[in-house]
């Protein structure tokens, strides 16, 4: 815990999912309606200051995430990142993107192309009326990988 | 192979490693001196398109990159990300970001708020000159874990 990080004080976004380890939350981002982040709970900077098992239990998580996204929305491109230059307690950001959305195909990172406002409003009520299926399906294996985590021993 | 893409034709960057999974390459960004890529050398879109001992393998070659620059060049913070929007063939963006540097704290993705000539010439020159001890470390783990990968049967 440090007192200074937000990601430390607060969930960090809408919480979906939450085990000893690591938690997960849809981020709220204007135009970019399926933006969700896997925080790890415990306050360390860099993906590298886990040891190896939780390395790995962090990036099944993100697959878990990933691959509920493809199955559900069927997007154009999936990107994943861990940045952490303002917060830098560890969270991989893992996005849906589309070739509708306001950035494509630049990062989410850059200037917008088109306002949110400006989306084609059915693709994003589209997307919008997928979440309850995708996170039910991403609550499930997340469940599945938590209890597998607590119940084995590290396997790296 | 596919045909249309550029990974699929060209090594991508200044090869450093490489070995029948996957290839290290340096990456010719102005201004980002410390900007490598973990390629993927079979054609697939996605991280989670990997069977889970290779997505496994692919991350540990990711974790190499992330460890020696931690260990040679003492970042500010290290940036990892797969994002493919133009691109869609598997790699990995693993950059040591400083906070001099012409982004920092925004992702490299951003709009640079300093010009290449602009920053500080002296810590430019300084990781520029860590770089072979860099890759030499880089070269080395990489080694051990293409070796590791040949000889051993998928643990996932």
């Amino acid at each position: 815990m440090s007192a200074d990080c937000v990601l430390c004080q607060e969930p960090g976004g809408r919480l979906v999912f939450s085990c000893p380890q690591f938690r997960l939350i849809h981020a709220s981002e204007p135009g970019l309606e399926a933006f969700y982040r896997i925080i790890w709970n415990a306050h360390v900077p860099e993906w590298s200051d886990l040891p190896e098992a939780q390395r790995w239990l962090c990036m099944q998580a993100v697959a878990v995430v990933e691959q509920a996204m493809r199955d559900v929305l069927a997007p154009r491109k999936i990107n994943i990142a861990s940045l952490g230059n303002h917060v830098p307690h560890l969270h991989w950001h893992v996005i849906a993107r589309f070739d509708w959305d306001g950035y494509f195909p630049a990062p989410v990172w850059a200037q917008p192309h088109t306002a949110p406002e400006q989306l084609p409003q059915d693709k994003v009520a589209h997307v919008r009326s997928l979440r309850t299926a995708l996170e039910a399906q991403m609550l499930a294996q997340l469940t599945l990988l938590a209890e597998a985590a607590a119940t084995s021993q590290p396997q790296h």
